[in-house]
């Protein structure tokens, strides 16, 4: 109905190809909210720029008999003449905003349904924040009814939104009921009040709250968020869909969009923007023309704007640069910063989801980026290395590490404030280095897998490349990052050292000969696996037996590896033949 | 020969309006580099995107006997086809990076004016970063010599470019010198091998030394500077002019600008920016053209992306938020985040160019943001006021400040990262309010104006609005920053309390008729000025016999209301007619 998977991440962000009815979209995406009243840019405009997705409302729609009936009859893409993938929202909105509406539960998702929409989304009640607790509970007791309903009657794929107000708990009881269900896509419901007032560390807590009780598989959908001001942040969080009418609403009142913030076409001079509308017109030849053109200029800038910026999150989640940039957005606005903060403050889902290796360097830009998973993370299992690594080194970003570990991510691949020199390996403590390093990488006493390692240094750089034993090939020590990428005899020799479930992803007998070949394992094939495994993890591949069949690289965290369905879970480098 | 006024400010930035043989510039400004021996974008396409200054070398004009006997013949604008003002370098780059060329000062002086450009350079001499003392000295001393000889024959508006590598006391000297001669524009130079190096801070140092010694009337330029992600930290130093070359030898080599950093084309999947060149095309469209083209697209979007940067520094100055963009910018890079701390440490420097006032709020995005000057000075200057006015309020951002402060900048107009509430005045402590902020604004003392005040309190708003004494206007207190606006009353008041020069602006007789008519005062009639006059300060004007002549608000400190000779110094509110 619905496939998602993940092709690459950065923090608790992901970009994901997603596929319904044949048509696939990328995300982090954000669809242009269309009013089917009030076309301010064409849909088929939109998906030129390259806006795959569009939301539009069928609540609107089904309540306007001539819209109602010429949908039913040509259906909702001749309707608003776009070919790419249509949401409908179910009029949840409105009934927040203006307390009721017009149509049952059951009777949107059927309209839903006979208009052909790609992604429905069944009549949630959205509970504003700060609401009594009694109300809230009540409110989501009703979610939760018309979700059951919502699943028996659907035939399309599914938004099922998560509710619970600002209460926390709430949000991670819904998400979790919600993700026992068979719905598509969990939207993140009742956060525009946040954020009309800027409460974003609220937000922070509502979004991780409903992230940890979420299924990791399915596409999040913050409702109604779609200033670019937040992707970044979002992103970073795990949201992998946006929508915005704001492009077209704040046009029509002069508001421009950038990524700092909203700015008054009146109070602008020059335009900080070079899309087709603010590389051809000043800002003063927009303040004269007729509004209608202006409205539509100004929602194109705002459009192309907002592809700009999921642009730049999307290419920071490649580089690895994902929480340099959430830092440098944190700065646009003071509660943007306090939320970057509290977003820090939850340190395990972050840890959780965090790769253990980026193909930038980590950039010490701030104080705050200092408590990253990433710092964390290495400080800490550099602490743990240094009990049997004691020699250690001085760095001026994460403290005394141990020497061994200095040509290690993130410790070489790292700029500080001064400049710093990284101590090159000799022949005689290459093997160290290597020890170190598989207990940082792989845990407690995986450095016994290399205790009688031959370690080869390149004659060009001086740096460790091949490690091998009695003529066998254990690692290779990766120049990019200083970790390891195993060979069949080092995974042997890890598999023997490290209990089971360590570093374990175990398949099913399907799998077995694929792996063994040295394919890519699928998510779907994967039984179990170790749940302190973290995305780029090199892993050892067992089948139920715990018998050795491969060693590769997985995308997935340990938690995700049990519970994706789709995608490839583990790249895998070697098969061993049986 | 050259006009150069500031129009806006902020930081130690400025927007200037350059005048040169009848061509306009707005600065800050950046000059694409032409090399006219090989044009990647068209002189003539520059003008269109906006570029209203070239530089191109008159050395490699002069050295090539085809192109030399060309610009003699045609004039260096057809020569280029530009009809835009064009700047040349003379060589000494050439001279810093290959150690010697085949010209004289006096030979590349001449030519520069025969072949009619619109700003010159002679031959100095530059040094590079860390030479040793002895070899600076001597360098300058040359340079000096050359400075002479180029004052004694030029015959165009020329650069004289500070020297002194990275000696702190030989830029301050030098610039020093160069101000006492006859010239335009004072670039800094030898700076690109810090650049190249990432070593910003010690550019921010020797910028700052050379600002120091510079007089503050002439525009100066930051030679070899052209990558936007530092145009925020060198314009908030003071800088107005920058070159670029790297759009042009990046493109050739793959290189990709952003306001963040250098990509290379290879290494991009998204475009993070919407120009022509990248709303157009995919990174990988990009990557499949022939060489010729993917450059010239390159250097284009560079050029755009350039532009934007700038465009987005203007816009700050405009509205009052440049620290907010260096703040944020500096998180690009830790280096670049090392030398805005650096930068905040010359709190003098920075703090005598500071405006008393901003369009914007202050936001507190980082805890460095609070080591700006307009924090340091709101502090000092509540500290002071405490003393007579004592009752405090607590404030998020600025601490325990007089409760009478509280409507005022930037106290009310800030942003932190938890909501705060602004007490109002009542009718009984209205007039405390104004009595403080009358110390706040104007000095010790200032209150004495306004004992007998009586304060109307807007009925919309519950804000003052005017303060009158037995029927006269004393002053108005702004609803946009809670500063005072004199009346005539007002301003005759604080000139009897506070003795002289405190506030003052002194002009000649030739202006007095004027400013009593209430026209602006130009800088070329102020023969003298109290130096601890601010940005935008409230001032009193007065002839040589210190009778009172008219209020207004400067846009010039007290050290540049003594130096500057262009445009205009105090926005006359309201004269005084004798």
């Amino acid at each position: 109905m619905l496939r998602f998977e993940i092709k690459a991440r950065d923090a608790a962000g992901r970009i994901g190809k997603l596929e319904v009815n044949g048509k696939k979209l990328e995300t982090p995406a954000i669809m242009p909210v269309v009013n089917p009243k009030q076309l301010i840019v064409e849909p088929k405009d939109l998906k030129k720029m390259g806006f795959d997705i569009i939301i539009t409302n069928s609540y609107i729609i089904y309540k306007d008999e001539e819209l109602r009936d010429r949908a039913l009859e040509v259906g909702i893409h001749k309707f608003l003449d776009y070919d790419g993938i249509i949401e409908v929202d179910s009029g949840s909105f409105q009934l927040m905003r203006y307390g009721g509406i017009e149509v049952t539960n059951r009777e949107i998702i059927e309209f839903q349904h006979k208009i052909g929409v790609d992604i429905g989304t069944f009549l949630d009640i959205p509970t504003i924040p700060d609401a009594p607790r009694e109300k809230a509970e009540e409110d989501l007791r009703i979610t939760l009814e018309r979700a059951k309903e919502a699943e028996e009657i659907k035939q399309i794929a599914m938004n099922a939104t998560v509710q619970g107000s600002t209460f926390l708990d709430l949000r991670t009881y819904a998400a979790e009921k919600l993700s026992e269900m068979n719905f598509e896509i969990h939207p993140i419901g009742a956060v525009v009040p946040l954020m009309e007032s800027y409460r974003y560390k609220d937000l922070v807590d509502v979004v991780v709250a409903s992230k940890i009780g979420l299924r990791p598989d399915r596409p999040v959908h913050l409702f109604g968020a779609g200033h670019p001001m937040i992707f970044a942040l979002a992103v970073a969080m795990g949201i992998d869909l946006f929508d915005s009418a704001s492009y077209a609403l704040y046009a029509k009142d002069g508001r421009y969009l950038t990524p700092e913030g909203t700015k008054h076409l009146d109070d602008i001079e020059y335009f900080p923007c070079s899309c087709p509308v603010c590389s051809k017109y000043t800002p003063q030849e927009l303040r004269e023309m007729e509004k209608e053109e202006r409205a539509k200029l100004l929602a194109l800038h705002n459009l192309w704007v907002i592809r700009e910026e999921l642009n730049r999150v999307k290419q920071a989640i490649k580089e690895g640069t994902l929480w340099e940039l959430v830092d440098e957005r944190s700065r646009s606005h003071p509660k943007l910063f306090a939320a970057y903060k509290r977003l820090l403050e939850y340190k395990d889902y972050l840890e959780e989801n965090e790769p253990i290796s980026k193909s930038s360097a980590f950039f010490k830009v701030s104080e705050e980026i200092l408590r990253t998973p990433v710092v964390l993370r290495a400080k800490e299992r550099a602490e743990r290395v240094k009990q049997k690594f004691s020699q250690t080194v001085e760095h001026p970003i994460f403290g005394e590490i141990p020497k061994y570990l200095a040509l290690t991510f993130p410790f070489a691949q790292s700029e500080a404030e001064e400049d710093f020199t990284i101590p090159k390996p000799s022949k005689k403590d290459a093997k160290l280095y290597i020890k170190a390093v598989a207990e940082y990488q792989f845990g407690e006493n995986a450095s016994k897998a290399f205790e009688d390692a031959f370690v080869e240094l390149s004659r060009k750089t001086g740096m460790p490349r091949q490690i091998k034993a009695k003529g066998k090939h254990l690692a290779t020590f990766r120049a990019e990052d200083g970790l390891l990428t195993l060979g069949i005899e080092g995974a042997k020799r890890l598999h023997q050292i490290l209990p089971y479930p360590k570093m374990r992803v175990v398949v099913n007998a399907d799998a077995e000969p694929f792996a063994r070949k040295g394919k890519s394992v699928f998510a779907k094939f994967v039984i179990d696996a170790d749940e302190n495994i973290r995305p780029y993890d090199e892993v050892l591949i067992v089948n139920e037996k715990d018998e050795l069949l491969a060693t590769g690289q997985t995308i997935l965290n340990g938690k995700e590896l049990r519970i994706f369905k789709q995608g490839v879970a583990v790249k895998v480098r070697r098969g061993v033949e049986s």
